[in-house]
């Protein structure tokens, strides 16, 4: 049998993985059919002025994959495979009606997305100001440094951390984030930490841990979307409580705990999601009052915790915990790196030991190498510069933010709220007809994008509003982006008649 | 107000870090009380001999974080913090029974977690050659290639890479994967592949799209204990098929289709943990008959399918998936760092598509960089020549263990698999009257450990087994491990004034 096989010296492309790729190539189009005897190693090598080895391994690879069938001491021949299976195409005998088989909460899951995505991919669209992503200004992100410690690590540790490690995660990194904590008032140990894919991932642990399929949970309405959709896919009972300029309404609270019995209390009390609300420490007081009287967990999710640059600082509710009530949150993904999915839980140690059997049980392990390249990250100072050096910029962005809107909105219908940190700004339309739908239009003609405010509430919203994330925009596009905004937003207001003639 | 502070110039800690965290001690420990004013930036700055911008920074930070009041052109003073509570200690008023919030499924497998790591604990003490960990050898792990990979993509998309991402993960190692599966006679596209944090993660993945809590599923008994405990935390019912030597007895899955109407089969076909078992062509198209005949959405486990190095190869039952019924599962992490979690789901589009939807609700996305580092791993041809590499070692590994069990074990009541690749060795004791806790203990006392049995079945056990991995172990320890397995055996079976005598 003659094969016809190009070999190319200068490619990066090893010789045997060429001469074993042309031969699957050869076999797959038919070129090579089952039976057909393949050259000896030793006459190919020849022929190809290649060393008997590589023909000899390229032969082993196509044997241990199936392709060639090989007797001691005789030819190999091209072995008979089974009919491969095309990639699928539509609907066929014996297919599996996926709308079906879905789970309806993953299936009512994957329709809202639907949905969404059509949206998002307007909001993306080339020369539309973009306020919706809560993601990072990556043009900030200090590339050199990191990598030098992720080179570090990989030379100094790189065997132990690619190997399956601890299921609470890199010890030394939970050490950097208690004391961390400590900062911020929080008193905890190593070993009631536990790092997670996230913050997002942490509510997930926790609704493992804590709330059954059907379990009533209390959150504050409106809240954090993503948190809802996790709510949603594990099938618990979402309780809304309303949002006051103060923070959740604790009189409401304080009965839907009595009517309800949760699970948990979900809260944000540092630049809430969506409303950018801060909750004062009166408020945070009696929230923990409530929670220690009915023995009730309360997440505290402080995911922009790093992010305060105004005003006056209130201490995490988790600070003032002295019975372990309190599960606090955290994420570095608001600050630095997103892509690396590092979060952490920080609550009771008897909360987290069962959440490492359930890490355990869900990953086996967390990924060491990227804990180890950030804690090295964190303790070279790299962290505390990266911190500062975040506050100045975003302090001057939402200065320049707030400022574009008292400009653009003077005594209008337009009410906003002007967070003492953090990324995002809730917007507020009164007595406007137009549906959120067609407000989306409107502003999409005008080139902008916020989020919808719906996205935020798990039944109907109780007005119309916006979330204006100012995370990834600069300066320019943030003043650009409000004036187009409001010319939008004045076009909504216009009567009819006024519009027409525009 | 004196305050002393030592600045250390010489201290990799940056000043204005080493001042904040000075004076955060003073506060705490309470030798700054609050009301205390602190010296001005230009005194404080010209007493230690630093910039005053560094003492305004440390200042800005300590108010930031809560320690100090500060008016404009005032001096600044240490503030009034809340009271710290301290790291929770015992019960105390208010506190929560966490074995009663927590949900039952979670305390169960906690429990279950702890007895284990108290074996788990005595099986890697110093001096005891260890069989039950499943984690490939990090002697073997190609640092050097991986380090530069790992440089190489930070440095060419870097900011890219550490932004939140796609949630099926990063695209060119999507389609180097489904070019891999190509070679083992799979043929799916890259948009029918989502990238996953190991092939566990893949499991609770589709757990979350196909089975509703209580729903039935079936998979092999024994079977992969850690998908048992995904199971359990999922609160599905767990029905199990016994295993033959051919693989999962069909007819008994046939019926218990019939009676249960399970949401999935989940299968391992290749080198079944625990036994070892390889079906081979004939069981393959069998099993995939029933699911297809049943539109039964079959899970095909393929953890080691890139470890065949024996016998002729089988192509996986994804290979002859023209309905699109089998989700196959992979993973790198049995071959090359699994502490880099990274596995995947191929399966028909659509269950894909709604797969996309779960992991952006439970983790946004996933860890790009990583899966980038590895992506230039595969591409530049190093896990070719990791992969036999691998192959070589293991292969000699493999027949030294089974040789090693031939001269130990003749003729007794001992038996054992001897698979055509992976790690794994499954052990059977016949007639052994001693219970399983009490054999552990026998090892022990030998200095040897293996993996009871038990922990493979749901229920109760068909008889008395032990599976030896091979996989972080080298040719000497495995000689001396099986050597001294034997004579711990040997000791068991003698009759117990034999014993008393010895």
């Amino acid at each position: 049998m003659n094969v016809l096989l190009n070999i190319d010296e200068n490619s990066r492309v090893p010789l045997f993985r060429q001469i074993r790729d042309q031969l699957i190539h050869l076999v797959d189009t038919g070129s090579l059919r089952p039976g057909a005897r393949l050259p000896s190693t030793r006459h190919l090598a020849e022929r190809l002025s290649v060393n008997r080895s590589t023909v000899y391994r390229a032969y082993q690879e196509l044997w241990s994959l199936g392709y060639l069938e090989s007797r001691p001491g005789s030819y190999s021949t091209v072995r008979r495979r089974p009919k491969v299976a095309a990639a699928t195409r539509g609907p066929a005998p014996g297919h599996i009606d996926w709308t079906k088989r879905a789970s309806p909460a993953s299936e009512a899951l994957h329709a809202a997305h639907r949905r969404e995505e059509a949206l998002l991919q307007k909001a993306s669209a080339p020369g539309v100001i973009n306020f919706v992503p809560l993601s990072p200004d990556s043009r900030l992100f200090p590339m050199d440094a990191f990598r030098r410690c992720m080179n570090h690590v990989l030379r100094r540790e790189g065997p132990d951390l690619l190997q399956y490690g601890a299921p609470l995660g890199y010890r030394p990194l939970r050490q950097f984030i208690a004391e961390r904590m400590r900062l911020h008032g929080v008193s905890v140990t190593v070993d009631e930490i536990m790092i997670t894919t996230g913050a997002q991932n942490a509510i997930e642990r926790l609704l493992r841990l804590l709330a059954a399929p059907g379990a009533p949970l209390v959150c504050e309405s409106p809240t954090y979307a993503r948190a809802m959709d996790i709510f949603r896919l594990a099938g618990v009972q979402i309780v809304g409580v309303p949002m006051t300029e103060a923070g959740m309404d604790l009189d409401v609270l304080e009965q839907v705990i009595q009517r309800h019995g949760p699970a948990l209390v979900y809260t944000i009390p540092n630049f809430h999601n969506p409303t950018g609300i801060t909750t004062d420490q009166a408020h945070r007081e009696r929230l923990l009052t409530i929670c220690e009287r009915h023995r009730l967990p309360l997440v505290e999710d402080g995911f922009e915790e790093e992010m305060k640059y105004f005003g006056k600082t209130v201490l995490p509710v988790k600070s003032m915990d002295h019975h372990g009530v309190v599960i606090y949150l955290g994420t570095f993904s608001k600050i630095l790196f997103p892509g690396l999915r590092i979060g952490w839980i920080a609550a009771d140690r008897r909360c987290i030991d069962r959440l490492a059997s359930i890490q355990r049980t869900l990953i086996l392990s967390g990924n060491l190498l990227d804990q180890a390249a950030l804690h090295r990250f964190c303790r070279t100072g790299h962290y505390d510069l990266h911190v500062n050096r975040m506050h100045r910029i975003y302090r001057r962005r939402m200065q320049t933010a707030i400022k574009a809107l008292r400009a653009a909105f003077t005594d209008g219908p337009v009410h906003w709220t002007e967070p003492a940190g953090g990324y995002t700004i809730w917007l507020r339309l009164h007595d406007v007809a137009a549906a959120e739908d067609e407000i989306v239009q409107r502003l999409l003609e005008h080139g902008v994008m916020a989020l919808p405010g719906s996205f935020h509430f798990h039944g109907a919203a109780d007005g119309t509003y916006f979330r204006l994330s100012i995370a990834h925009l600069d300066e320019a596009a943030i003043t650009e982006g409000i004036r187009r905004l409001a010319a939008g937003i004045e076009d909504l207001y216009r009567r009819p008649d006024e519009r027409n003639l525009s």
